[in-house]
């Protein structure tokens, strides 16, 4: 007889952090979106050295505040989740950890080849822009559609690493030692910035033969640009059918063609 | 019982100047837009020293002589249509004033910093080109196909612009400082460069590991550059099947043939 | 009664030049094509500096042969076809004489400038080689696909060149003539070569903004190179349907849905 | 009425070795897998100078293990397959030869020149690594796609190499032979670079029409970098429909989903 009772406060402000259904959540993860990129802006600036030279301390200032400000968040979360341990062992319990340990640990490991570690963390805090992506619906279609065609795509690009290593071989024995190409994997490197119709320019073949299979390999690049295409379009043309289709009355069962009749399912007529 | 009267000199000036169903006004957008091209020209034109220096007096003529043949049509579309000061708020109003304003400004500011400042304006000119998505009828099903799939698209582009950030920044820490990875900024202009295959080579790799991940990042933006084309195709399939489909008014199946006359399902005559 | 009479050899001849049907006629063009790449290398081995000094001679005796071997090749399409005139002003009529012409005109006008003219005549015999589209039909299927999307692919361009033109503007603006974007038609042809992706390098922006504003150039290309791929596969898509369909037995009308039951023009049943 | 009888020993290792059904033969072929990839590894490491001078010897013993194993497990294949000389003869016994042949002709070949033959033959073993397309069922349904589109692929391409031989001459002639257009095949070579979008910078236009010539190059290989995409997108889709689609037995309509069990149109039970 009775309804679910008034959410409790805890409930509520759970409810604010962890969705985005309600005004709140939703102004709430803006909000965060927002700080979390100015943040990701300010590791950023503080690299460049005639910033890093100039404003070393304002920066270190709004560096600590972002800190202590995303630290109360996550020790916020943790109070208010059903099952704290579970969030803290989640991928973004974990990530929201790592984007605020790098400060802290410059205070213990001031030396410098510490401060390059802890660099390597801090990069890690960028991930925090990877939770924009659950507050967008459309990005579940493509995650599946990827997922459908993940045996399609690890041969193709399977194809293409041994297309790479090969050509990248034949290069180094074609144009020699002597020019760009000084050894098997830089050529496998080159070979792959060229299959991609990336193409740096920093090493290019420079004998008639070496020319050749470039423009033969950058064919063949531009030529498979469509395979991983034409594998996507059709999962997704496909994943949305299933979308768009009705349930069947009868059994439930989803991803009918848009002119069925009859659920093929189970065989009883749709409404 | 009275067909709409015959329409004023006026109204006949606005069909030509804003429509262009009519012979007439047909003719006159053509016209314009062939005069904006040379105008976009001679503004090019103008910036190459070689040319400023060999042909600055009969460029000056050229430039006033469009400024001023621009600030007519201005003012004609201006006293023939409507509400004028509708027009003078809207988007191409706007444009309109901005791509005649920055010459009459050069004789009241012909200072150095004024000059520089004018360029920009004048580069504003240019959007005068976008009219000519006016007259074709193939924009408006890619952009509806741009609308519909824009949940898609943000996300996609969120996801680049952070792969970009986080590459930008490993690089950074993998190339170290004294190469050409300088500063993460830098870093992840070249992360941006380099996942859209598009390469310049003027920050390249020269550590091993870097390498390895330059491969990566070309492969990975190799590889997503199916996920817009798969997003569009989709919905452009979508939009099309949509435009074409009229339900069959005896049976009520959709996904006829625009030249449908008969409904393939039923037989019964199409309204 | 009669049965159309045995063909005559002049007529046997055209059907071999002219057709790919028979045998012969396939061996005829197959023997052709071959003649034609063989030529198109000759000419394109002249052009090297070191083979030209020594192999002068050989090279002039191997283009006059090809020479005289089209021209003889020419006249016989002349005298067996029905319409010598009207082959004479088709499109591969003038073809095949411009691909014959420039080693005659050579004789008569040996000076040095008469030779540069010639060479850009010369150019036009790899023309040759898009007769082998007569000869694949799927290559039908694709012209139709992109003159059906002809009004889609035109908004496009001028959108891409309109987007150039503003892009290398900005750019010739924000690095100023003092780096290598030194005036604004050379910033578009940057912004082109940006856009498509294709990256030589050779212009490469060093401020801050410039930096930017390329980024967000190169991820609008990566993104808008979605759009004629997914033009072109909704119009192949269609045109395939359109293929597959059987013709209404009643009417003769083609282009059915491969479900239709009823023809869509007539609404007779289609068997 | 008798089973097939108890497979033999040898019957039960060549499933191991040829087949990936049973999970022996999974761990077989994936062990072999590892193997193969460091085997490629180890060649290409060895290619690097700085690694070569200091672990020469280390290198050396790997490098016999791998091809001790190797042969160890070709002579196997060889033993247990019930057509030896028919599997000798196949693609992969071939490709097993020659991935272990060099290291062998280098014991009696110790020569320089000698030893740069069987680098280009060792380039082979990497062929090994196309055993994986075997175990995924995914690429069989590439392989159909491009072999059901070969001839528009034929003719796309056919194009792309006529566009790139023409705007190459062109480049040449606009250029001159003072720049970086040294010959026709250079020209050539920088056309196919620059319609794939791959962009080196090693070959870059001066002129004013040359730049103008490289713009429209570029946006011709942007737009067609749609036609092989397309292509194989409905070649693709056209596969996916066949294979999910058994007529039904009542009504012959076909186009069921894969997991249908009645058919949508008449609501009969699919077989």
């Amino acid at each position: 007889m009775s309804e679910p009772s008034q959410p409790s406060r805890r409930e509520r402000i759970r409810e604010i952090i962890f969705e985005a259904e309600t005004p709140a959540g939703r102004r709430f993860d803006v909000t965060l979106l927002w700080l979390i990129g100015l943040s990701v802006i300010c590791v950023m600036l503080e690299s460049v050295p005639a910033i890093k030279r100039d404003y070393a301390g304002p920066l270190q200032v709004v560096e600590w505040s972002f800190t202590i400000l995303f630290t109360l968040e996550y020790l916020l979360r943790l109070s208010v989740v059903r099952h704290p341990l579970r969030y803290a062992r989640s991928f973004y319990g974990i990530i929201d950890v790592l984007s605020v340990l790098p400060t802290y640990l410059m205070v213990f490991f001031p030396g410098m080849q510490a401060l390059l570690v802890i660099r390597v963390l801090r990069m890690l805090r960028m991930f925090r822009v990877f939770k924009m992506v659950r507050h967008v619906n459309g990005a579940e279609l493509l995650v599946r559609a990827l997922y459908g065609a993940r045996a399609k795509i690890t041969v193709f690009f399977s194809f293409m690493v041994a297309i790479s290593v090969i050509a990248g071989t034949l290069m180094y024995l074609v144009e020699g030692p002597h020019g760009d190409f000084t050894s098997i994997p830089t050529s496998v490197y080159w070979a792959v910035v060229t299959i991609t119709t990336l193409g740096f320019g920093d090493i290019t073949p420079v004998t008639a033969f070496g020319r050749f299979l470039t423009s033969a390999l950058a064919l063949t690049g531009y030529a498979v640009i469509a395979v991983p295409t034409g594998i996507l379009t059709t999962e997704l043309a496909k994943l949305d059918g299933d979308d768009s289709s009705e349930a069947c009355p009868s059994c439930g069962v989803h991803g009918h063609l848009p002119d069925a009749r009859f659920c093929r399912r189970c065989g009883a007529p749709m409404s």
